[in-house]
């Protein structure tokens, strides 16, 4: 939550409002709203995923609220890439409203509109391409080609009278990218000459030196791995990187081997990115995975989900033995992807399983088979220059990385005051190459649990870690509503406690004589004998036991 | 567990018997038992940290159950160094005999008793140094000097008519150490001279290509970072890396600036190694916390722990503006310390929470601040070729570490029938330099919560996943014991769980519905009544709601 909440003005008319909900302090849930004459365009509209802290939550959304009365002010939503990230909350928003119109690339919309299916919603599109130029409302959109760890990624350039914002979404700049697809800097430099005002600029990798290797250097580990493979070989990755995937499937054909795809995002998006040219697939590589079985070990590659140590995903349910595919010795397994912070230990149970079977792991931690899908330092660097920004807010990280980057900007001599660095919810003007902040929303998490949005809340995930921490007791008394007798209690009952219940025989007599003492003194209320409750239970577990479980005390009149 | 549970036989005469009770396909509780002639040896006796899987937990111990009954037959305990994984469950094995007399190094000692004075226990115990010779019961013990991220650790041989055993405990071979304490690769080599029969060897970095970098590399960086701060440094590490400490203290003296302990852990430990001469403190450098606070800000560098994020220590409650040292714009904080899987996250909120209250946060993710205590794979080679042993046991680590180790044995000509991949509990005797395995133990995990020692189960933290991931609904209903007719209820109460409790309303007439009918056909035992409600309840939020929480009938007979 921002330190600091207060209300904007009203917005004047040639003004440019820019308030992100999602994605600023955190990696996720990138979402940026801008407003201009009365019109807003929407930049992503990603999910993040939950922490340890934040247990049983299935996704969190950004918090929909500053829009919510406005949505038939809405023009578009431009989406810049096919990550969740960047597209998992648009089932969410379209849930509010139906009509709302996409705008992405080709592969983009493919992948949303696969979403949305799953949520049995359709969405009203507009395909847009690199170089494309079109007016949403009192915007003119104008569309710039960016590489990154997914095809087909777009920046957008946001130009009404009140300045140009570039937006990069996520990017990098692989100077020999496998579809030959550069970020267009060209079309950068253009947009500098002409003048950018505000620069919102992926963030992610701000912190790390030096430049992302090239996707292409993967290629040739991948080939010496599966050349030397003995027997079956399994590699793990996005379900959504294509070129990674392009790279296995070319290291496996050039080795006699077949791909066989697992894992049902697996074959859903590979299904999509063929379908429309984005992954080139020889006469005759691809396998059923069915059929793949009856192949010789040495000529099959299995090309799987769950790099991350998704407990259901292909992987992890090989490595526990819970699979069709029973991993042995001489097979090797290939985790051509990034450890996502928080997965380790996930990820390292996955490893140790499968070499336990027997198999050989290969990892980026003991082989180059895995480059980052966002720009470096330098290549930011590369960035800034070209396009020399009035204004610049990066985006896409937390703090550290936002404040990384803005460091850069302030390195190639954009003036500290011109970069801005906000939170979920800050409110920044633009009007005549000034921005500025203008307020500061306060913007919450919106939990998804199950088929529940926005229910969960801090208070419910604040008891639910002392649950998981501690357990809890609950007392069941049941009480003559007259007299406050007691008729039938104290029962006592312990969940994920350590001890055995018969522990409490000790603590049953001063709870019913604690109880006996108020209702004496004329305690009828049943929450008051509740807290009674409470305190001496709680009281003895703590000093008896040195734990503090949730206490739930049950008094109920009969 | 173990797959492949069996009973070894009998201990023959002249046999040596070696059972690892933990720290082998885990980083932690590190134990191993020696078996000759009647008498039992121990080498280390550590605690393991929990994981995210066992939310709750205090530590783990080693399952001491093969050692329960024969703790008369004890000669001593060896603790090869001071850390938590090698002595943390010292004070629990002493709880249960506390004549069983430790052997370890001046530092190592102090440590211990330091840890059981907190438990209020006092150890017979023998200090040792490299080089010296014991005879403990039937066991001929030879120390020697081993270099590791804490001062004064020693690898033990063992010998015994049955053959020379040689096990490192945790090391590295840093060959410039702060204190010039070499790991000695000439006792090394006249043990190998003489013939080692069993080497139990520290696996953790077996994994990572290459040599561990110098400790002392990272003065000079240290001394830059300081040199450069504006304002005031805080440093992080582990409160028991005496060199580390070392190194800062250097660096501030050299800048001109006093340092300050902050930490409990830090404190005491630091005064130990001053008193006994492993810390070297310049006059005038240390400087009490209270009066600390009073020196110009570029004047001090505070020393403190909670570099692993955790959250009750000095570091993390900087970064939640809830410690005295309000961290602000200008001030340096270095984490000069690895990052442990499973940590990530929390420490990256801290660093996240420095750098917004305007701290510059160096760490090894940006600077060289860290380097590792454990011998990489290019020193262990050193230890297999000069040390030629017979037979090879890694232990100290995962089972992917275990297995790296093996293979790096395996490349000196070690053949692999003589790589023993043990697991906890595996049996292994030694006789006439052929180590077999002649039996595996079911060991478990004996957890410590609170006061509880071993009284929590696995099952109890399946409940607290549950609980912690979904939390819990309660019923309670109140019966008539002779006509089963509802007195009272359904109550329907949930916690940690999505919904409020007016949710529940539209499933409590069908609760009472289904007792009614069960009664009805004659069903009186409040148990059978029970699983009525948890069936209906269960079913009616799995459907409607697409949740899966602990449900907790509570039916009453009045």
């Amino acid at each position: 939550m921002p330190t600091n909440v207060y209300d904007p003005p009203a917005l004047e008319r040639g003004t440019l409002r820019v308030t992100p909900l999602g994605g600023l302090g955190e990696i996720g849930r990138n979402m940026t709203v801008f407003e201009y004459d009365g019109k807003l365009l929407i930049v992503d509209c990603g999910v993040l995923f939950p922490e340890e802290h934040q247990p049983g939550v299935d996704l969190i959304l950004p918090d929909f609220e500053p829009i919510k009365n406005r949505l038939d002010d809405v023009v578009g939503v431009v989406l810049t890439h096919g990550h969740e990230d960047h597209i998992g909350a648009v089932p969410y928003l379209l849930k509010l409203k139906s009509d709302i119109p996409l705008i992405g690339s080709k592969l983009t919309l493919a992948l949303v509109e696969a979403k949305l299916k799953e949520h049995r919603l359709k969405a009203y599109t507009l395909t847009v391409e690199e170089g494309q130029e079109e007016q949403v409302g009192p915007f003119d959109l104008e569309f710039v080609a960016v590489n990154h760890s997914i095809p087909d990624a777009l920046a957008v350039a946001i130009h009404t009278d009140a300045g140009t914002v570039l937006a990069t979404g996520d990017f990098k700049m692989d100077q020999l990218p496998l579809d030959g697809r550069l970020t267009d800097l060209r079309a950068f430099a253009s947009l500098g000459e002409d003048g950018v005002d505000l620069f919102l600029v992926d963030s992610t990798n701000a912190d790390v030196p030096g430049f992302t290797p090239l996707e292409r250097a993967i290629g040739p580990v991948l080939d010496q791995v599966i050349a030397k493979a003995p027997r079956r070989v399994i590699v793990a990755s996005f379900s959504s990187h294509v070129h990674r995937v392009q790279q296995v499937i070319d290291a496996a054909a050039a080795n006699g081997r077949r791909v066989a795809f697992l894992g049902r995002s697996m074959v859903r998006n590979m299904t999509i990115a063929e379908d429309l040219g984005y992954l080139h697939v020889p006469d005759g590589v691809l396998i059923d995975y069915e059929k793949a079985k009856d192949l010789p070990d040495d000529k099959i590659v299995y090309m799987s989900t769950g790099s991350q140590g998704e407990p259901m995903a292909v992987l992890s349910r090989m490595a526990n033995i819970d699979h069709a595919i029973e991993v042995g010795e001489g097979d090797t397994v290939i985790l051509a992807s990034s450890l996502i912070p928080g997965n380790e230990n996930a990820v390292y149970r996955v490893i140790d399983g499968l070499t336990k079977l027997g198999a050989n792991v290969v990892h980026k931690g003991n082989a180059k088979v895995h480059v980052s899908g966002h720009a470096a330092a330098g290549e930011l660097l590369y960035c800034y220059n070209i396009l020399q920004p009035r204004n610049v807010m990066p985006v896409h990280g937390e703090y550290r990385h936002l404040m990384a980057n803005a460091k850069l900007a302030q390195d190639t001599g954009i003036p500290a005051e011109n970069t801005i660095i906000a939170e979920n919810g800050t409110v920044v003007d633009l009007r005549g190459g000034v921005a500025k902040v203008v307020g500061q929303l306060a913007l919450g998490f919106v939990y998804v649990d199950g088929s529940s949005v926005g229910e969960i809340t801090d208070a419910d995930l604040k008891d639910r870690r002392i649950l998981g921490e501690e357990g809890f007791i609950s007392v069941i008394v049941v009480v003559d509503a007259a007299t406050g007798r007691i008729i039938t209690g104290p029962e006592v009952h312990a969940r994920g406690f350590a001890e055995d219940d018969s522990v409490f025989d000790d603590v049953k007599p001063k709870i019913a004589a604690a109880l006996t003492e108020a209702a004496q003194s004329g305690v009828r209320d049943t929450h008051a004998l509740s807290q009674v409750v409470r305190r001496t239970i709680g009281r003895w577990v703590n000093q008896r036991l040195r734990r503090r479980p949730m206490i739930v005390p049950l008094v109920i009149e009969a």
